[in-house]
C-alpha cells in the first residue's frame, strides 16, 4: 500500500496510539503495541510511517566491508518511510547523526531504534523533519562492534513482529504496529471513534458520575 | 482526618518528600519512600493528598460486569483524594483521560499508578487540577486485560504499604506515604525543619567548609 | 593535569562524548563509555572536569563519627572538579543540595552519582554552575543509610573504571572516561575530528546517498 | 477431548518437549512454549496432562471468606489434569503440601505453578505421583498475600497462553502448551517424528560429517 | 540467648522454614523470610543456628592491611553460629574454602551469603559439618575486590534485617530471621503447630474434600 | 598453541577454576571470570579445552541456505576443542542432541553456549565424553529463529572475551578464559599454587586461628 504524504500528515495530527489499540482490539489484534521500553526523544512527537525493517547484530572485531548492508538499507529508504532497527544489545550507538541526515534525504520520516543511538542533540535539532524513538543511549561508535544482517525482513522489535510495508505510529503512550493488511481498515474506524470520545469526555467534565456515563456512552 | 484544600495547598507548596523523610526518619518510620519506579508526567509536579486506594490484577479475557467495582471506586473519590492504584503489569493503560476526568469532577488532585497509564498528553493539559505519577506506558485499554479487585483496602504501591487515608506527598525526588496516624506531627515538624535549613545553605553558600558547616548545625 | 577553567570551558562547550569515543577507539581505548544508566537532571548538560572519586557502601545503622570521611571528601574538592561518587544501592539520596552547594563553594563543576539523589529541584536551579548527573532518585536521608569509604580510590561507575585525575565528558548520549595519560591527545585529536565532519553533514544533507558519501570521506 | 491415564502415560514416557515443539512449528503454532523461568523440582520430571488453570493475585490483607474459590478450584481437580497457576509475585508460598495431597486425591498428576511454592521437601517426596514446575520458593503462608480470583479461565503463564483444555507438555527443557484444537495431532506427528531421529543421531555418533548428515536427512 | 548444641540439632531436624513463617504470621511478624534469591549448595539443606553478621563492600584496589576486619570475624565465630555476609555485587568469590574451614574449627554451623562464593565443590565435601547458602558463584578471589567493613552490626540480608543474635532457619523453602526477642516463643509454638499438621494431610491423603478439610481443620 | 589429550585431561583434573583466576589475578589479567550466568548441566562438571567460537543473532523468518555456516563450524570442530557459542536471546534452543553427537565425532570436548540449549536429557547421557555449560533452556527449534553469522571470529561471552585459540576452564564455580598468550605460564603456576594451599587448610582444619593462619602462609 502507497500512502501519499498529506495523509500520513492528517494521520500523525488527528489519531493517536491508544485510538489505534482499540480498533485493533475490535479486529482481533491485541498484541500490536511495543513494549514500552523505546522512548521518544522530545515528549511530543507524534510520528506516523511505513515500517522499513534493519536487523543487526553485535560484532566483537570489524569485519571487513563491514558497512555493505547498512549503506544499502539507508539509502533505500524512500518517502513516508520509518527505518524500523533492531540490535538490542545497546552496545554501541547504532542510529546517529549522519544516518538521520542520509534518511531525511530520502524521505524519511523517522525512525524507530531497540538499541541505542547517539548525538541525540543533534537529532533533535532536526525533530521537524525527523522523530526518533529509540531505547537507550551510547556514545560508542557502531564500528567494530555491530553489523547490519539484513532489511525489509520480519524483525521483532520491543516484542512485536514488523514486517516492512506495516504501518507504525508512534507517540509518548508507545509506538503501535498495524499490519499491512487492516492498516486502511483500522485507519477509518480509528478517525471515527476518535470523534465520538467527546461526547464522554464532555459528560465526565460537566460532573456526571462515571456510572452514568458508562451506563450511557459503554465506554470507559 | 480531614484535611482542607487549603492547607493540602500549602503543604503541597511548601514542603518536599525529602523533609517528610527527614523526619519520618525521626519519627522512626524509616521505609515510607517508594522505590523510584513511579514518575511524574512533568518533573517539576508536587502533590499532596489523601489516599485513596485502588487494587487490579490482570486477566487474560473480558468478565462479564467488568467495570463495576472499578467505576464504584472512581465515583467514590472526594476532594482532596489521590487516587493509588496498583496493577504492577503494565501490560495495559490502566489509568487515562476520561478517568482522569471523572475523578477531576470529585475533586481528586491526582493519581500514584504502580502501573502504566495512557492518553498522556490529554492528561498533561489537565495538570493544574491534577498530576499523575506512573511507573509506565501502554496504549493498550485495560479492558479484558486487567480487572480491580476492590478499593480503600491496603495495597502494596512501588514498596510501600498505603492504607485508604495515608497522606501522600509526591515531587521529582520520590513519593512519601504518611501513615494516618503520625500525619499531623510529621507536617508540623517539616514546616519547622524547613524553616532552619536556610541557615546552613546560606553558609555553605559564602564559602564554609562543610566541616565547620556540620559541626556549627549538625546538618549534612 | 591541570587544566585551566577556560579549558575545560572551551572542551564543554565545543566536544561531545561521541567524537571522544571516536578518538578513545582509534587510540585502543574502546571500554570507557559508561552503561548508559546514569541521567543528566537536565537533557542539555553538558559537562566537563576532572574525576575526584568517592566510595561509598550501603550501613544499616548511624555509625559514630559517620561523616568525617565524607566531608573531607567533599572539602577537598577543588576548582574544575567532578565528584564520581558510587554508592550502587540507591537506598537513599546519597547527594543533594547541601553537598551542591559545598562542592560549588570549593570550585567544583558536577558530579556524577553511581546511586541516588535528592533535592533535585533545588540543584537543578544551580545548572548554570554545577550539573549533575545520577541513577536514581530517593527521597530518604543518607543517614544511617551509607558511609563513605574512601575518595580518590579507584572505582567502577556504570561499568568503567575512575581514577582520581581521569577527565569526565558527560552530556545526553553518555558519560566519557578519558584516562588521566591518554587526556591531552584524545581532546586535541577530537578537535581536529569535529572539524572535518562538517563536510559529510552538508553533503548528506544536499541529498548525496550514503554509499556516495562512504565512498568519498569513509566516515559513517 | 479426554484422555485415557494410559494413554498420557505413554505420552509422558516416550514423547519429549522439544519434539512436540518441532511439530508446532510445523503446524504454524510458533509460540507455545514457555519463557524458561519455571523449573522443574527434580530435574528428570516429565510430565503430560490437561490445564486446569487457576488465576490469583496479591493482597495485603486477609479478606473473609478468603479461600472460597481456590478451594472449589482444587476440589474440582479431575483425573488426568495439571493445575495451572498464575500468581506472578512470588510473595508467598502459593502451592504447598496441603495442596499437593488434596490434588492427589482428585487423581491430578502435576502442577506448573508461574509463582512460587512451599514444603518443597514434601512435595518431592510425592513425585512418583504429582510432579511441580514452579518460579520461586517461598516459606510464607498464602493467608492474607494472595487470592484466587477465578479458575478454568484464560491465563498467561510464564508468556504463553493456556485455557483449561490446553494439553501441558513440561520437561527439563521446558513446558509447551499444545492447544486443544491441535493436541490430537500434533501428539501422532510427534510419535511419528521421534521414531526418525534415530538414524541421524546414529550417523553422526558413527563419524559422518553434519554437512553430510544434513544433506542426506534434511535435520539439524 | 545460649542455645545447646542438642537444641539447635533438634530445632534443625523437625522443624522447616514454612512452619516459622506460620508462626511468625501469628505473632505479627510478617517480612521475615529472604527474598529467594539465596541457594543451598545442595537441596536438601537444613540449618539452624544463631546469627553473626558481616558487612562487605567492593573496592577496586587492594587497600593496605585489608583483611584485619574479616579476619576478626571469622576468628570471632562461636559454637552454635551462622555467619550472615553481605557482599551483594557478586563481582568476586567472597566466602571459600578456607573460610569454611576456619569457620569449622570455631564450631559455626554454616554461612548464609547474599553474594558469590567460591570452591563449591570443596565446600561441599563439609557438608555434614556447615552449611552454606548464596546468592551467586565467582572463582575470583576477594583479595582487591572487596573489603568487610564491619560486623556483628545490623545488616540486610536479601531482604530481611539481620542483627547478631537472631536465629536463622534455612531449607530449600527459604531463609527465615527469627528475631531474637521471639525466638523462644516462636520455636515451642512451632513445634506444636507441626504435630497439629499430621491430621489434615491424612484427611486429604485419603481423600477429603479440601472444602471439608478446611471446614473441619480451618488449615489450608 | 597444541594440547594433547592427556595434559588436558590432567589440566581438568586437577585445576580448578578459582587457582586459574588467582595467578591470572597475578598476572593482571583480573576479568577473566564469567558473569555467574552460565551453569554446568551437572554440578560435578569440570571442563577444559581449547575455546572456538561461534556468533549467532536472532532472525525471524528462516533464511534460505540457513545452515551453511553453522555446519560448517561444527564439522571444523578438532580434538580438545571446546565450542564457545554466543546467542543470548535464549529465544531458541541453540544448541541439542544432535549439535553434540556431531561435535563429539569431531573429537570436542564441550560446548560452552551463552543462549539456550534443549535435548538435556540426552545431552547428559554423553557426560562422560562432552560436558555443556549453558545460560537457558528452550524447546524451540533454532530454525527460523537464529543464525550462526561466524566462526573463530572474536566474541564476548558471559561478559568476557574469547578468542579461537584461548584455553577454557570451567566448573561449578564458573568459567574462566584463559589468554593463549598467557595458558602455558599460567598453568604451570597453578600447578605449583595448588600444591601449597594443603598447608593452610589443614592448619585452619586443627584449629589453628585465621589471623595466625593469615600470619604465617600469607593466604586467606
Amino acid at each position: 500500500m502507497k500512502y501519499e504524504k498529506e495523509y500520513l500528515d492528517k494521520i500523525q495530527k488527528e489519531l493517536n496510539t491508544a485510538v489505534l489499540c482499540d480498533i485493533l482490539d475490535e479486529l482481533g489484534y491485541r498484541n500490536q503495541a511495543m513494549d514500552g521500553s523505546l522512548y521518544p526523544l522530545e515528549e511530543d512527537y507524534k510520528l506516523c510511517g511505513v515500517a522499513r525493517t534493519v536487523l543487526a547484530y553485535d560484532v566483537f572485531e570489524q569485519p571487513e566491508a563491514a558497512y555493505a548492508t547498512e549503506i544499502e538499507a539507508v539509502d533505500s529508504l524512500r518517502e513516508g518511510d520509518i527505518a524500523v532497527c533492531v540490535n538490542k544489545s545497546c552496545s554501541n550507538g547504532f542510529w546517529g547523526e549522519l544516518m538521520t541526515n542520509a534518511a531525511i534525504a530520502r524521505g524519511a520520516r523517522g525512525a524507530v531504534i531497540d538499541g541505542a543511538i547517539r548525538d541525540i542533540t543533534q537529532i533533535k535539532a532536526l525533530s521537524d523533519r525527523f522523530m526518533v524513538f529509540a531505547r537507550g543511549r551510547n556514545p560508542l561508535d557502531s564500528k567494530g562492534r555491530c553489523l547490519v544482517a539484513d532489511y525489509d525482513c520480519p524483525v521483532v522489535c520491543a516484542g512485536v513482529r514488523v514486517c516492512a510495508g506495516d504501518l507504525i505510529f508512534a507517540d509518548i503512550d508507545g509506538i503501535v504496529v498495524v499490519p499491512e493488511e487492516v492498516a486502511q481498515t483500522c485507519i477509518e474506524k480509528a478517525f471515527e471513534k476518535i470523534a465520538g470520545e467527546n461526547l464522554v469526555r464532555e459528560a465526565l467534565r460537566s460532573g456526571m458520575l462515571l456510572k452514568d456515563a458508562f451506563a450511557k456512552y459503554g465506554i470507559l
